[in-house]
């Protein structure tokens, strides 16, 4: 693909297709309630390119259709083929995340435990010899992981900074004080893996404080 | 539709089906044990009508029949050609709720968190500066929510009364003490939103009290 | 059927059917863990005989034929066309339930909640106040309801001899202290609702306790 | 089979269905989050073979090809026809305890329940007069059952040895402190319903300490 070419309807599609399937998973688990919750999938590095979970649906009812394609400040690109949606406000973030990790795939979800550890741990979440740690790249012993947490807010320029400035290389999740997690990975499978490892790292931490 | 005509047979079967497959939805997730919990769909205005789930059926086997009309007290409205059902008793606070709230459904379920809730904040479940506000229409920050809390009755007027004096316009969802939660949308599947973002919010605010 | 008539293979395997279904029911909600647990049907009333899921298997698997046909105090009765399956010691208990309280369905499942909630309450868990009492056949309003508690024993007689103790005609169920629920009604479908109202129940009063 | 011949494909890749439909079960209860845990058969004493999930992979999309081959000390085992996947570091535990246990398949779940008692009791946690115990292959009564709990390690060796060490002949389970659960039984099914009992035990003892 050319520098400037945008991605085709059938990789927006493909995509699409693979973010329905994954955010149907995640509502199962109950951590997209409400239309709330959004996952994207990089389909083109230069110029950076989503394709993101539309805003305001059931996200255990998407269509491979039910997505928008964004560029790096989360604003839609028009894609040929592709009726456009309205992306998530979120897709924003989504985009920061995935320019500044690499990241080819991310996850926004409303776990409950991600939400509680944020509120009992407002300045980052510490986490240190637990096997599970191994699930998100680090080891399981004396290597202390701190999930940072950064204070919510509407404004996804605001969000993205606050993401940046408490952005550790060696985690691939951030909380949302009293809004949810992100978490990413290489790919959507990668990135689920993560989500649920963490996810399961903040349930224990809360279980024994 | 004149204003006196009642809804046909088709449009009663089609709310009832939808209601069926959300009621197995809610009974899924545990939220419709036993026979308990009810869920309507307004079919008419004016004269109000509302196609209720039938009393004392287990709400994960419900077929499209498995309902009653009632009209605005909760009375059975014959529809030609619906086999007459037991309406719930608690038609009449569906009635009731659709009427002064505009709602295009109810939702009635015994969600644990809210009777937990409801228990531990008998004057109302305070709730602020959390994201998942926003699926029930309010903002993620600043913005001071109170899910109202009423005595349980067995006498529906009594009960939509004390739901009546409680209301308040920007907090779609109201708990029954040692009883339940009615939450309402302008759709069954927005209804279906509010219920879980609501119920989201409750088991936070029970988790971090 | 006259007095002495054993039942029929096909309503063995009728009642095998749907003891098969409901037992996968519950393990679908994590109530019969490893092979804990059974459930039965009464399907003659002089003689006793109910229907009993066997032992040992996963009730998460079984089919119409992992059935016993026991009696009044749990013992095998033969009938033709029905392979011999090792019936649940607790097959006693099942038929002492069914004898004293004239149900038609008895479910024994190993719910958390019960155990915590018998630890808590030895002596009974007492319940009031609470609408999901009507699920068991109690008023919503000022009546004292209390699920009572008996030791547990390997010792079927025993056993059934401290549940007839503990009976109150008002409770369709019964907890066996650091066991597990026992909990009936006239038919398998209102033994499930019942089933699900009590473990409502005592999840609740564990919650606010 | 004589002494020297190694599984055949054919019984490599009947394990493998089995371990595969197994995993999903467990990925279903939440007890596999991320790629975690692994599950084995073994498929011959002596050589002592077994069949290993591979690692790396989501354990809820495994098919009978994603398995591994191991030895005694977890080494892989080439054999015709099936393709080489990466055992799991962990194979060499699991025939560790295959060959002190005489078990005939072996499972490591991150169950949260067994991480959590491994944190309050380091020393083992003790279980006692629980009906439950009887699906461990102990007494409901009088009968005091300590589940090991041995210190994390990423040294197979080194954590066969604190098993062996710790192993006690009546307790089909051992807690690997900061990490998760081993349980094992005859076969897999067997191995499961262990699992499950065990899980239970240690969630019923979190609850009520």
């Amino acid at each position: 693909m050319s520098r400037t070419a945008e991605p085709t309807v059938e990789r927006v599609l493909e995509a699409g297709s693979r973010l329905a399937a994954e955010s149907a998973r995640f509502t199962g688990l109950g951590w997209m309630r409400g239309t709330s919750g959004n996952l994207s999938e990089v389909v083109s590095r230069d110029p950076l390119r989503l394709v993101v979970t539309a805003s305001g649906l059931d996200k255990g009812e998407l269509t491979a259709g039910d997505v928008s394609v964004v560029g790096p400040v989360g604003e839609t690109v028009p894609v040929e083929g592709i009726e456009p949606r309205r992306p998530s406000a979120e897709a924003g973030l989504h985009a920061r995340v995935a320019a500044l990790t690499g990241a080819g795939a991310v996850v926004h979800v409303h776990t409950l435990s991600a939400v509680v550890a944020g509120h009992h741990w407002p300045d980052g979440v510490p986490l240190r010899d637990i096997e599970m740690l191994k699930g998100i790249g680090r080891l399981a012993h004396d290597d202390e992981v701190v999930v940072p947490v950064i204070a919510n807010s509407q404004d996804m320029a605001e969000l993205g900074d606050r993401f940046e400035a408490s952005y550790d290389r060696g985690v691939p999740a951030v909380i949302v004080a009293h809004h949810g997690l992100y978490a990413w990975g290489r790919d959507l499978t990668h990135a689920r893996h993560v989500t649920e490892c963490v996810e399961w790292l903040l349930t224990y931490a809360v279980a024994v404080r």
